[in-house]
């Protein structure tokens, strides 16, 4: 028997988001815990020895009480639950690329895209540090670098792997579907917005939130 | 017949060290072909066309000639070369568990000690900008924060997955064993000393640079 999965997660999140899409898309029942990160809530003792001692979120639980496992970091909790699956390409090449694409999304896009749109949307422009205002034209910048990348690739392509969804296109997807909330347009990316109506439009699709 | 294997790098990248000991270990032959990354060699029209059109390093090449291919971001290259051998768990579990350890390198561990230490070493702390020495601070924080989860997960393995080495262990290794270039004294870190130790004597190791 399958063993139960319950995500801990902030709905606001995309990197939680991510998760929960890739459970709806394989149908796979996932049980939600919720945490307000605003709030310090994963920053508890509790959280810190037995979730996430990292202090993050998400994390997927695997299983119950003492035989509990725990998988922080996004995009790889999106692959256990991908396992064997056609979200995660089996040929060498493919697979290799597919987490190529996962690499880029956590280094050059959510740094730049999420932090804006947390920035904006949830802290708020007139709360932010000096140094994090110091920063919004770098993560700008940054941040239209990685969806030009994006927008190159996805000119000659249906997904970022080819003709058929993976993981790759699950992470990227969960930033890049709200970036206006963090101030990027996305009417100058015309192939990624035909990208996101393709991902939308897939069997199983669930909405953030 | 083995496809010709050809590293684009700057030897003192450790994103790049990292795919040169994965091959090593593995006793795969790799061609270096080295670019100046303070000097511009990987934003150049023919670079950005036909090795990475994000103008990053290191990129592995696969191939020669018309039918090369070229994968980006080095732990995704690292994947590409370990295929099938004992540095990618096959379990289930393990396997996005050694994800997990990879991706939190290129989020929390990365962009904090390798990023000092480029900035303290290559650039120098005189030439920095004000938006850089303004940031300094906050990276020096979370890149404690980096070495001391992985001091606690040390202090009770071997290595980052379990009894044997794996791509977690390489990709954390290449820029924590110079972590003291970026200011970081290794000193407070007794497990990840002992660890470094023992990625360093395992057979095949070659050194950075």
């Amino acid at each position: 028997m399958a063993e139960a999965l319950t995500l801990h997660e902030d709905p606001r999140s995309g990197n939680c988001y991510k998760i929960r899409l890739t459970a709806a898309l394989l149908g796979l029942a996932l049980e939600r815990r919720s945490y307000d990160i605003m709030q310090g809530e994963t920053r508890t003792p509790a959280f810190l020895a037995t979730v996430n001692a990292n202090g993050r979120i998400p994390v997927l639980q695997i299983g119950e009480g003492a035989d509990a496992r725990f998988l922080p970091e996004s995009n790889a909790a999106c692959w256990y639950l991908a396992h064997g699956s056609a979200l995660v390409p089996q040929e060498r090449f493919a697979q290799a690329d597919c987490l190529r694409w996962m690499f880029f999304e956590q280094y050059s896009h959510e740094p730049n895209i999420a932090t804006l749109r947390f920035w904006l949307r949830f802290v708020g422009e007139a709360n932010l540090s000096e140094q994090q205002r110091a920063q919004v034209m770098a993560r700008r910048m940054a941040g239209c670098a990685a969806l030009d990348l994006m927008e190159r690739h996805l000119a000659g392509h249906a997904f970022f792997c080819g003709d058929a969804p993976t993981l790759a296109d699950i992470a990227l997807f969960a930033y890049t579907h709200v970036a206006e909330e963090g101030g990027f347009g996305l009417g100058d990316y015309p192939a990624i917005g035909a990208w996101i109506a393709r991902v939308a439009a897939l069997p199983g699709f669930v909405a953030m939130g």
